[in-house]
């Protein structure tokens, strides 16, 4: 399969559906259609050969999308560029993929001029905007205006889709490369298992240069469904989309999710807005509670709750927890705190660390075996042998698996601290401190300790108008978990670092510790 | 993906469930996982090397879904053979694709040890029934049990699954060359649109050698449903079966559907029998009557009805009509009478003579691109390369898709009538011919005329106690089909030849006529 492969499917059956509703316009099929094979053209004519690496910097837009189906369309390969990232991270992704092409919006065209500059291969900056092109950049629309339709380039299979940088908050950014087959694979798995609509109206209010949105986006392309763009995640705005354009399947992180029931508490005309359009919540990151999940389901009184659990190189999926566990039941037994079954297409095992796999319930490493596992990562064959080493991906996430082959992630392997030679889950420590009613948020790292290697180091943010000591938070953990877990100091503060989606970026939290030390899990 | 991948999953996390029911017994996927594993390694210690073909000559039965399984499983190839073939037929089945092992069932013993004398590459036979091994035969039980089970191949993607020989009813066979992923993608379409359900029970009526029903079976090893197997059609049982074990997803010919329709009004037991518990009724190779449909809504009151299109070269499947569109509204406006819109993964559009695309509503040839498409044909290059001509399969079928995209199948382009110059489909004059009150079945062909090349000549069978003469049927004819189009001359018969799949065989009816003859279109 290919990615513009839905798109000529709908351009054939019903080419005057709307295929996308955003602020700027609404696109028919057949609009969006001739766009796309125009954008692709105008790429041609500035000199965009098979291959070449076209970027693209923006919040979620129309043009995004567009942006999507004509980099393939011309027989170029996608990489979409992180827009929380820096200057430098950005041009050292551009650099090392040896791209050629950039693409801004409006919003970053200043910082597009800046990486320019400083970028060694990049040579053509387009703009997207209402203003005039900056000096320098070819406009967007006078690209699409001014070119005839070509041929789709039809590379399909295991052809290279697209580059998609990864890492700039866990180490030094890769670039994982992705198929056609990889993302379709995964398309027709969430399809398949019902874990998105098949007639979907659906929101992109994730960042759609991640993985998590880009292959929902995929998926409707080969299912038809229709587009709803908002340039970012805001949570009146995203409510208010909701219900006028009655969106029926959406992606959210647990805090988005959290962020809109606060915002509907706070504001009774949000509050009164009908979500009954809303069928499929999926979400991913970390599990969701009980507490949010009964919020959830009476503000979308009509939703099944899907967890996702992946990763870029996965394009992005290895298990999804289906509505059904999203109950009293499997509260109860636990499944609803799991990530859920390995997908249709995809094998999870755990394996300790010689490969081995381990015995049901026991903590190893989750490695991921199937048709979605990316090709490599570009330009680094020793990374690549390694994460890829026997055939199978390894994730670096530590996790067990129960009886019924339900999967349980326990931390980012990088992220386990080995205190005094034993392994210390930071996701298990801070499990413990979040049950406190004071806490609201926590993050769990090892910092340097002469004696034991690593020590463990709790982050805590306090409720608001809550208060609690650090004895009281490790004295409440020492009749949950083991003394060698427990936190050895305690910080309060009042925000976490968050990733653009919406992880807490642990090495920016180690990294004043750590400074003058080396640890011994990179 | 791989045929046993699914297997796995099931085996990881519900291994306990039931996978088989049969009359000869029920498996857990536990006791079919461990049964598969070790008849694999008894194909190994018969000889069976990676790549070897091994056959199967069978009924349907549970042994037939193990031989699916532990053959791919044994690193083998699939070859399953069309029982309805003559001892001829299958020996050269059989020395074409140079298979080693043939495995027989009781049924077929006497048959299997006449094939194994005259075949020239048969060295091995395998036995499966209740009695002892007839001389020169080993026990497929035996084998089971005398072997430990080995590690599955896990050959994937592109890499060869089986040899799927077609054809034997239309002219010379052909081992259609079908790979791992042509049948996951054809199966991941099937769950995707809803075609079959995700937690099916699914009965096996339609015979097992055959790609239909290997499709639909490996879609279930993928989600996991339950293989209900009877050992062939059988109206009487195949009611009682659907109450039993309450299956809920089947694939009958509408021929079978009208069986089974009938033999409820004819028998007060059978009409008592509770369907309810059918959800999805796939039938192909023709479509379904308003009244036939109508009938069947009453027998099958929960069942959502899907046709479906495709040959074994596509794995089958190229169209579906879904249940949406059996009702007035799509009786009325003929899309009921459609083969449906391309499947998920598949491109279909119609050409004409030189490949070029022809106007909507314009008949040319179906021609189908996408990830279900064959290899090939096994050490038929030319064959390949002529039906697979600028990467497009040639379906020889002819048709015409309308504004909407769907796709409506006018005949097999060879089963066309060139009289006068001018094409008649006789697929419309067949429509035309049954429509009349009195005519239960019939089947139109061309045969030999100096005058104009071919010409039109129509095989009647009335229904009980009704008569008609053929002036009168032509007379009926006039008023509904273009005076070139009209029977030339009409023949009553008790009985049309009809193939495993309920197909009229038009080879056999044209055979007398053109034996001294030849026809212009092979």
């Amino acid at each position: 399969m290919y990615i513009t492969q839905g798109l000529h499917r709908h351009l054939q059956r019903r080419s005057n559906a709307t295929a996308i509703r955003s602020a700027q316009r609404n696109l028919t099929f057949a609009q969006l259609g001739s766009r796309v094979a125009r954008l692709a053209a105008g790429l041609r004519k500035l000199g965009v050969q098979s291959g070449d690496r076209v970027a693209m910097l923006s919040l979620n837009s129309q043009q995004y999308i567009e942006y999507y189906l004509a980099v393939p369309w011309a027989d170029a390969v996608l990489n979409p560029v992180n827009v929380r990232w820096s200057a430098a991270e950005i041009i050292y992704s551009l650099d090392d993929s040896q791209t050629t092409v950039l693409i801004v919006s409006d919003t970053f065209k200043e910082l597009g001029a800046r990486i320019a500059a400083e970028s060694k291969t990049l040579r053509t900056l387009i703009y997207v905007g209402d203003d005039q092109a900056p000096a320098g950049m070819y406009h967007y629309e006078t690209l699409i205006e001014g070119s005839e339709p070509i041929e789709d380039a039809r590379r399909s299979g295991d052809a290279l889709l697209g580059i998609f940088y990864t890492g700039g908050t866990t180490g030094f950014p890769k670039g994982v490369m992705l198929s056609h087959n990889n993302l379709a694979f995964c398309a027709l798995s969430m399809l398949s298992t019902g874990v998105l609509g098949n007639d979907a109206t659906y929101l992109h209010v994730m960042p759609m240069f991640h993985l998590a949105d880009f292959a929902t986006m995929a998926s409707l392309f080969f299912s038809g469904g229709c587009h709803a763009v908002l340039p970012s995640f805001a949570p009146a705005q995203t409510l208010r989309c909701i219900a006028n354009e009655q969106v029926t399947d959406i992606n959210l992180a647990p805090t988005m999710i959290q962020m809109l029931l606060d915002a509907r508490d706070s504001d009774p005309e949000l509050a009164r807005l009908d979500l009954g359009s809303i069928r499929n919540v999926i979400y991913g990151a970390s599990p969701i509670t009980p507490t949010q999940l009964d919020r959830a389901y009476q503000a979308f009184p009509c939703a099944s709750f899907t967890q996702a659990y992946g990763m870029t190189e996965l394009a992005p999926l290895a298990s999804t927890l289906t509505s059904d566990y999203h109950c009293a039941e499997h509260q109860a037994s636990g499944k609803m705190y799991s990530a859920g079954l390995p997908q249709i297409c995809v094998e999870v095992r755990i394996v300790d660390g010689n490969d081995i796999e381990v015995p049901r319930g026991t903590t190893g490493e989750i490695v991921v075996k199937g048709p979605n596992v990316m090709l490599g990562y570009w330009n680094k064959p020793q990374a690549t042998a390694e994460a890829l080493r026997n055939g199978w991906m390894h994730t670096g996430d530590g996790g067990y698996m129960d009886e019924d082959g339900f999967i349980y992630v326990c931390d980012r392997i990088k992220d386990m601290i080995v205190s005094g030679g034993e392994n210390v889950y930071s996701a298990e420590v801070e499990g413990a401190i979040a049950s406190h009613f004071a806490v609201a948020q926590c993050a769990v790292i090892g910092i340097p300790c002469d004696k034991w290697g690593e020590r463990v180091h709790a982050v805590i943010i306090l409720k608001p108008d809550a208060c609690a000591s650090a004895e009281e938070i490790v004295a409440y953990c020492r009749e949950r978990i083991a003394g060698y877990k427990l936190p050895r100091s305690v910080e309060f503060r009042d925000a976490l670092p968050l990733s653009s989606m919406g992880k807490v970026v642990k090495t920016a939290l180690r990294e004043p510790f750590w400074r003058d030390h080396k640890r011994g899990i990179a």
